[in-house]
């Protein structure tokens, strides 16, 4: 499994990604599932992935072949004109990655499918995410949902849903996206250290922090620990059922 | 979907299930998922229930039939010596009516299969709570597993796992539940108010305080909105993140 949030906030784009992926529980890598490329200047491109790693690693494969070989430059992510565009691109890629290996040969017990979020921003328009469904087609953040999660969700679901707020600086989403994580972490297995983290402040178009945060980290040890004891402490606060 | 947590504390047991039932997003329904028995000074028994809901209410009618037929009373769950017994009668009841249901006539898309947690005391032992799966089997809670879920886990289990401490009093667990519940009605459709409640007080050998919490329970929504508060107060007070 896999946990990647990719987030929309009113200074920019913040992205964090887990890197396990396990093909049963005794087949467990180390796999960075968040990519990042970029022409300082004129656009900044961000991908996290969930589901098949072979897909995955093939739809990420093709897209940077056909940005480096000239004859196949166009269309490349670095290319097209819109971050929809981009998207569109990423979706199609996916759908040629799957179609190609659905149908013939080998059939495995697990679907070929994958997610992906895409975010960024390109010279002359907004900063933008989208949510490539494993079809192909997707969908963009909004003001009403300006976040995707994809992989095992659900644990680091209610945190980001009362701790969301778009006027959110970049150290408080940090945080915010680490204590989803560590939820998720702490109750699930498939999902596991390190982390990667990458922000793009907008209208900045060039990659902002990139982080790689191991289990040993201080800060995020130390939220870990604050946030439980927090937790207890604020249920203790909370005023008491009366029977 | 149903979210259901049977939790063990020092001081008893503690129960609560949500009543939304669903064939699809457009055919919801509420049924009570709690069913409680007691012979008051003798024994209590509290079954809950997830899964299909012919299977489930099948599972509850003949265990029923079977302790008001004198002729089918034992073995009945009333009647049993043990908590393990009347897991194991749970069990066998459940495969009795997947068996009876499957292989024959018209076969549905979903699974006939269910999830049930047993819990309660007769006199000479402790208090016990079991998780009977889908095959009839069963597993006991321990002081490292004090409670189980099932249902839609996910979403309420962080919180379970950094909130409960063994020796909470009714009350706290009442609140620590009930914020469970909260975490994972915001997150999920398929799961619905009113919750019912149910607590036994351990050695009391008779059903303790019964309560079914409506979505216009104050106390529920006050803590709702309380926790929410709680929860950006908390996420502000952690340390910032240095990039």
């Amino acid at each position: 499994m896999t946990y990647c949030v990719g987030m929309r906030i009113d200074k920019g784009l913040v992205f964090m990604s887990d890197t396990r992926t396990n093909a049963g529980i005794d087949n467990v890598s180390t796999f960075k599932k968040m990519f990042a490329w970029s022409t300082p200047g004129e656009r900044v491109i961000v991908i996290q992935t969930a589901g098949n790693l072979a897909t995955t690693q093939a739809v990420i494969s093709l897209l940077e072949e056909r940005m480096k070989a000239p004859a196949d430059r166009n269309p490349g992510i670095l290319e097209v004109p819109t971050m929809f565009q981009v998207a569109k691109l990423v979706g199609d890629t996916l759908k040629e990655v799957v179609a190609a290996q659905s149908g013939q040969g080998p059939v495995a017990d697990s679907a070929f499918s994958a997610t992906i979020i895409v975010g960024g921003q390109i010279a002359g328009s907004e900063p933008r995410l989208f949510l490539v469904y494993p079809e192909g087609n997707f969908i963009e953040a909004s003001d009403e949902t300006p976040y995707f999660q994809i992989g095992e969700t659900k644990y680091g679901r209610p945190i980001l849903l009362r701790g969301y707020e778009p006027q959110m600086d970049f150290t408080d989403t940090v945080k915010l996206l680490m204590l989803s994580f560590e939820s998720t972490l702490r109750a699930n297995l498939s999902v596991g250290m390190p982390l990667d983290l990458l922000t793009y402040e907008a209208d900045s178009l060039t990659l902002g922090q990139e982080r790689r945060i191991t289990s040993d980290d201080t800060y995020f040890q130390a939220i870990a620990e604050a946030w439980s004891d927090s937790i207890k402490a604020s249920i203790k606060a909370l005023p008491d059922y009366k029977f």
